[in-house]
């Protein structure tokens, strides 16, 4: 097993100028629950798994009892219609936990998608805010600057100097590597409070996806699991303020 | 010296489809004192040292006055029976330090396993709880759906959802690895208060193995072990106690 | 992308004799800041890029929406009058994270300086102080004891055991590594607060830094950055003095 | 440069079944002022010096103005009489920072040791008690039993389960990896307090080592450090102690 290596679970499909989407965990989850949404509706077919010296050393347990290794898993989609291109798609686990684990899991994942004829791509992420927000919009930044236009057009905002450290990760990493290597990139980043797992931003972010990649796909079990975080959160603040105010009674008695 | 080393110390023994067992240091030290407990009862034959760059950079110093320096042992115990099987043991004294350290390890353990021909294998360890209990349960995690159903028979427990974080280190990553090899694992998680060593857990952990490999062992030490360990705790809650009474009764003093 | 790599914009420049000049992030800034002055005064050309798995996995957002991955920067100048040098300029956003990222990185920038014929060196940084200073001074270290007395007379200082943990870092690693090589080097730093950016002591450096070089350059605007820096400090003090007022008005109420 | 790397500065010296005898900073930096009044004493000549790409990113200033790059150095002296043997010496900075570094300096230590005909070396060092002590015993470990007889009679003390934790770092490092060479190893381990380096600690190591080595040094030095140490621990205890009885008072009247 090499530092990451590449499992070939089908033989390597054939794609026709695909589009690459990233979705890996991050901020909210925003970018893994767009893609892992995408994938179960237009019915994605896994073909890879990678796995990296740099993940966790862990598996995870499933449901039946069995174990599965940590990784990240390469998808597929072929074209149904004229206006639509072929999808190579990536989720996972984890990203890389060291500086030069990010690395070298983002040459491998580029390696392959440009295997795979892979010229453009789209990279989504969270960007946290620290506070609530009622409608979510969704940031943009891009490898070439012809893009910027193309994707204000499609509904995504760009505001000078956001966010102010940039892109760390996976998704910032795959377009400044992929840039060097002369692929389109565009990354988008839901705004969300960044506390807890993120649907309704994850949905922000799609809605502007799907215009590109000229896909239909249904947003209801995304809606009904934004409104489950949301009466979470709801719950977790009256517990907040509930202990807030035991607090302030404790100090009129203490 | 290579990153992780394998030090022979007889000739490589010739095992016919040999049973793998493995329980290195974690939680409650569940699966090393399992381990340990095992080949002293079998008399297994220790015949390798493992050793790498990502143990810590420490020698022991054993009662004699001569050091040790950290590492992993291989040991073998040829059947004696006919429903008896060849047996390769792991112990040791630290899995690896870091994420890239344990993924090494596990493949050298898995290609000296595999070069000795494994094809089964057993990891052992704890299920810290965090809190005290009675009688511990054997949790369990497996390669393949259909060891499950044979585990449940030998009295293994599967909890939906547990543990929650799956399995983190060398005893779950040997599944891991191990089944892209198609090497069948299995993963037995003694439950453990986790806050001292716990022989207890360790016998509840034994005593499923011994029925799968058929051998006869004597618990007596492991029991002598565990009821020292209980006077410990007991001991231990006894001071928490007292210094809790006492800081109770300075409340109402002060 | 090997650990280490530099990616080369334009042909790679010929230079004759050059002198080189690093200024890399560190404390207060001065370094960089020098470097950075010195480039857009010279209006040297950038030819190189130089990427790092040990800088973090982050990309920076350009004002008009281009990402920009993280990276050091080789600029040249080639000299206008007779008694000037060409010039080979470093500077960049990131030191290596880890230690041996930084004797990864600086070791790669030797080599491309050697390889363009570089046998002296200048590196730039500041000497934190932990406290305020009215006029910098320069302090100064270098591979080779002639230099000392040279050095002396351009202005710069040597305080016996000062920076007392000697040099931390590219500025220091390189005069150490390149020392190997029979480059000479000299290092100069800046006294600084070290709280703030600090453009006053990157303008002291560079007083000294342009007599070397014999080039001649306008201050005004380093000079115009250190006022807004100091106006920004003052009011941080302000600020402190208020809520440290305030919290001793509340000792007397309490 | 490798990650470890050797630099010779002269002709790799012909040594005769030479004794190595290591040093390097740790508690109470005892085993490097042992080695270093050793060096001194003898006038061992400097050799070759060793760098590590997992030794800080660091220079130190002479006070002649110039750098040194951080480094481990090799010493040698040839027997002056006919019980006498020719001598390794090694001190140094800094030890690895990292697992890996240690093992990986330990290892080109071993290598350099080897080509010069070592068989047989002492390595020296601290035990911290973390409580002031009257007479510093020099605790001891050895690679095979035999040396444990031998070293008891030049005074070495032997205690049950001291260091309790074993040897941590190079000096344990260098036997455990020395044994499996066969080089016949002995760390000495002068006991200190481990709050400040510690020359009282270092002069009783070293007691011990010369009468094995048969050289006849000087330790008025030392002694002269030791004192020095003792007034600056007890102007510590006397601060100590005056802002104690400062704050006990604090509580009368608070």
């Amino acid at each position: 097993m090499d530092y990451v290596s590449v499992n070939y679970l089908t033989k390597k499909p054939k794609l026709k100028n695909p589009i690459f989407v990233e979705g890996l965990p991050g901020i909210g989850n925003v970018g893994k629950i767009a893609v892992e949404h995408l994938i179960d509706s237009i019915k994605a077919v896994k073909f890879a798994e990678l796995y990296s010296k740099d993940f966790p050393p862990q598996v995870f347990i499933n449901t039946d009892g069995t174990i599965k290794l940590v990784n990240n898993e390469f998808y597929y989609w072929k074209a149904k219609k004229r206006n639509q291109r072929d999808l190579l798609l990536l989720t996972g686990d984890y990203q890389g936990l060291s500086s030069q684990g990010q690395y070298e899991l983002v040459e491998t994942i580029l390696d392959l998608a440009e295997s795979l004829g892979v010229k453009e791509m789209y990279t989504l992420g969270g960007y946290g805010l620290g506070h609530e927000l009622q409608t979510p919009e969704v940031l943009c930044a891009t490898t070439h600057k012809h893009l910027v236009k193309t994707m204000k057009k499609y509904g995504a905002v760009f505001k000078k100097n956001e966010p102010g450290g940039g892109i760390v990760g996976a998704s910032g990493l795959l377009l400044g590597l992929g840039g060097l290597r002369d692929i389109q990139g565009t990354c988008f980043m839901g705004e969300t409070p960044g506390y807890l797992v993120d649907p309704k931003s994850a949905k922000a972010v799609l809605k502007i996806l799907v215009k590109i990649l000229n896909v239909d796909i249904n947003f209801s079990s995304l809606e009904k699991k934004a409104k489950e975080i949301e009466h979470i959160a709801h719950q977790l603040k009256e517990i907040e303020a509930g202990s807030k105010e035991k607090s302030e009674e404790l100090k009129y008695i203490g």
